[in-house]
């Protein structure tokens, strides 16, 4: 059910890009317990003057390995589960592809559980 | 006021994607009863490492001509207005362009109503 | 935290879409309070069948210049701040880099506080 948006910029190869996607996806596995099939992902790369991000806020160094990421999943899991999720998110980046920790950018965005629909036009999640 | 995000695989015509948009445009005028001037798309392609997902996650049969439909629009439909959105968008674009039920991906995501300036700078559903 | 989302038509200079980003982050920074360092946006150029718009819903004359600005941002601003960010946000574009205030386009996106990580894993504005 989580549509994930990664956005990154230019340069990297299909095989980073991949590990990406799988290494955020395990994390949704393991921590928001989304089926292992449930995976929805667009990855887009932009320019530098496209993708803008401050480089310290909050004390943080990013560099222009940073990753955003915008993930649209149904509303319902506890503030502790999203905190797992986000510190699963930035470990299985860490070891692969190898994003350091302070390039990822996380954001969720959460909507109903009738807002979904995975083919044939229906609503699989509403009751 | 919906705003539409459509995402596909590189490889399709204008045509193909005009007809995508139309569709999806007026199954929401026919079941959220949007105007027929309310329309506000953006259509985005990928190449296969950028559009990932499952083929066949909840049994349904995917293809390399899924499409990500992400719908932003301002709350208060019924749940089963909702679900007559999912079916008709479905059922328009098996029509046109023939897109096959199994890949139509959709999400809704809802905002409240003050959320949306069309121009000028105003609010324009803002009570 | 605000996460921008900006899409507009192919052909602009990297200096306009730098002065759009600027003046949508200095609107943020006036009406909505964020620090000057929160900023992250995505900038988006799309062929003419990519980015689609109606000219004159709501009787606002919209041009081939249009700009969608689609902001998620933690809940909690009134309503009167959301409106005095719109008409900010067209105020500033219209002053740099010049775009028309009828071609400004805007939607929010809320979540809550501790739906954000800015690095390291960790829901920096969550309690």
């Amino acid at each position: 059910m989580p549509l994930v948006r990664i956005a990154l910029r230019k340069g990297t190869t299909p095989e980073y890009r991949r590990a990406v996607g799988d290494s955020i996806h395990r994390a949704m596995v393991e921590t928001i317990k989304i089926p292992e099939q449930d995976k929805f992902q667009v990855i887009t790369e932009h320019d530098a003057d496209s993708l803008i991000y401050d480089p310290s806020y909050l004390g943080i160094q990013r560099s222009d390995g940073v990753i955003f990421v915008q993930i649209t999943l149904s509303a319902g899991r506890t503030v502790d589960v999203r905190k797992a999720l986000f510190a699963r998110i930035a470990e299985l980046l860490r070891q692969a592809p190898g994003v350091p920790s302070e390039d990822v950018f996380i954001n969720l965005v959460e909507t109903a559980k009738e807002n979904w629909s995975f083919g044939n036009g229906i609503a699989q999640y509403a009751t």
